[in-house]
């Protein structure tokens, strides 16, 4: 059985529900892109207006549930993204049980080094070199072309957690990774797999050693990227972009193509054309450092 | 025979004996906690206040020796800090001993991926899911419910040295990792092991990916670490934290619970309070950096 | 065959021969040490004072190649740095031929981990301990007494590429490692192998945890290096030097001998006197960061 009811659901996130409670459900998506057969969840009222017209059903508050014209099935619930973390565990099953149904899939003239593990569902293109000690979660595809350093993690979990009273309730993921051709990513570099959809590396991206790309990230082509650069969760990197070593991107931003970052500088911000940017506090001897800092203190 | 004369101690170390050469040492402890049977170095006299009454030998300068009462053992050496390196050098072939004569205890409903190596003298709980390549050195305890990602490696050496003459002399790591339950860790993240003591990650703290803990680091229930944040050496964190992305803390800081540290902030010095803090160097056009700073250093 | 004809060459980069088409091309090196079994590159005026005068063959423009005195063959192209790029990748194959041609040698005393793989034409010294899950690359030199913890990577690819329109022209790299005696390597670190040259840790180096050395730098003896600091390619770190965590290098630098670094600071121009350096943005509660911001871009 590779759905669940509403009904079923209703008693995983203590919810109510407004609708057919033998509404059958086949997955969980984001509210934009939700079709008749899944079910999306609805956190705030801003997300109403990209609410894909034919979910088959929707968890949301009572009050945002008011909202919403149509015919709609409803999971009613006080704490939406708490419900939605608790309905990822249990896709999380049908996720597992399709994963472990299918024999990745492997192009030809494939060199895999010693100790790389490819997990089941994967894709890999032709032409691919992935070194030693690689590995490979379920649900990954790898372009044409691609070289994998060792130490590689590819589809990792995303860090997402819903907060409750005295912790964290886990957001199973059910997306995957798609990497395009010609990427190359450099050693002990991690790429997380996506919450609902993926995570996204164009074709003729370059990644160097010790990168985290979070989930639902997407990077345009041949972006470069530089070591021990972090980018967060859901954002977005134009295409021929070079961010240098020690950047962090903050998550759900939207970076333009042709965007150059300097080494050390953190993006708390959108940037929307392209151009060299930094944010960098200079080197000086510790002595005159510690003077800089009282100096600009004192001012008013 | 897992333990050594004090005569035999005082040759590793080039020491002098003051008391009984026949004393067996079997442990080497903090100052703190040190037992009848262990020996312990106090390299400050700060330290004496908190020496324990019945340490069963004492590694310490002649000076130092005259300020503590009763009628202890000693080992009397210039460089107490040194002479503990070379000590740990000897101790730590007792420590690999009692490893490598402990098989480990897996719990039940255990996953183990391909590759992952979980070496003597663990324990791991019920439910715990340890994903591919992941590397677990002796004398760790992982509790129930825990995921460990990809390429973690959990229990490696601290960054421990000694200085000598032209080099270091290294500090063999006597303690282990004990992590508590529900915890989860991200991809390529490191644990590293206490030198005496444990390193600890309490219930519910949650890890991303690449993240450095160093050796003896406590962090206190349920929080939350983002990706290449590290935590330096006896490092106490509380609990219900929030570390973002690229934060560093430095060594022997204590944070209280509760506080929130924003991305690619250097933590210089101990937090007593809850709240959000920060140090971020403002990204902008990197042409207007330049003058940004360029002007910052004209001020008087 | 282990070499190259001069036409043959001129074929991969479309180049145009000057002198013997049948002249015999074994290696590709770096214009200083150029001999005549060799071809060199050649992409700055700047460079040619360094130019080694008995080169096998000379790889530049047309423009540059008139400069040089002598009977020198020459690839005439307009883009050396392509040109070179696309030379690596044809000289690749002799590379990965000669190593797979060559065991590797490994010392007296040797622990080597569970999963760790050492793949050929490497050379391992005496009383060296691997731990589990370590990548060591073809061509690396491992000296004596050194510890490598787990999920080290050494010898990977330098992050190297010539941008061509509408993406990247990898750099093959045809380099090696050599690490010294006694030297250290924390848990998940990354040392690339050199371009041309080899990349090199000296006697004596600790590097702690998640450190990511680039191509072709070179590091000095019994400089400590603490969690996530990155060193850009080619920049040599002296002897006795101290780098803190999160701490970034620039590429191409050079810091002199007993040079401390403080934690997060980005060094980004060469240090020529020992001391103590840093820039790190001051840790406050973050309304008090976000007026101290507002403050220094209020001045004038």
């Amino acid at each position: 059985m590779d759905f669940f009811s509403l009904e079923h659901l209703s008693k995983i996130v203590s919810g109510e529900i407004k609708g057919d409670p033998k509404k059958q459900i086949y997955n969980i998506e984001n509210f934009a892109v939700c079709n008749s057969n899944s079910i999306c969840f609805i956190k705030s009222k801003i997300d109403l207006k990209n609410l894909s017209s034919d979910a088959g059903a929707i968890l949301t508050t009572s009050e945002i549930s008011k909202k919403i014209n149509g015919e709609s099935n409803f999971l009613i619930v006080d704490d939406p993204y708490l419900g939605f973390a608790k309905l990822t565990e249990e896709f999380f099953k049908i996720y597992e049980k399709r994963n472990n149904a299918v024999e990745s899939s492997l192009g030809k003239n494939i060199s895999i080094g010693r100790n790389s593990v490819i997990n089941n569902n994967c894709v890999i293109g032709d032409n691919v070199r992935i070194h030693d000690n690689v590995s490979i979660y379920p649900n990954t595809q790898i372009g044409d072309g691609c070289i994998i350093h060792s130490g590689v993690v590819i589809g990792s979990d995303g860090f997402g957690f819903a907060p409750v009273k005295g912790g964290w309730c886990k957001i199973h993921h059910l997306g995957g990774v798609h990497i395009g051709n010609n990427v190359e990513i450099g050693a002990n570099s991690v790429i997380d797999r996506g919450a609902l959809d993926n995570t996204v590396l164009s074709d003729g991206v370059i990644l160097d050693n010790q990168i985290h790309i979070a989930h639902n990230v997407q990077i345009g082509e041949n972006t470069a990227i530089a070591a021990q650069t972090a980018i967060a969760g859901s954002t977005t990197i134009g295409a021929n972009c070079q961010l240098s070593g020690h950047v962090g991107v903050a998550d759900h931003l939207n970076i333009a193509n042709g965007v150059t970052v300097l080494a050390h500088t953190f993006v708390t911000k959108s940037i929307t054309k392209a151009g060299v940017y930094s944010g960098i506090m200079p080197m000086q001897e510790h002595s005159d450092s510690l003077k800089f800092i009282a100096k600009l203190k004192k001012i008013k």
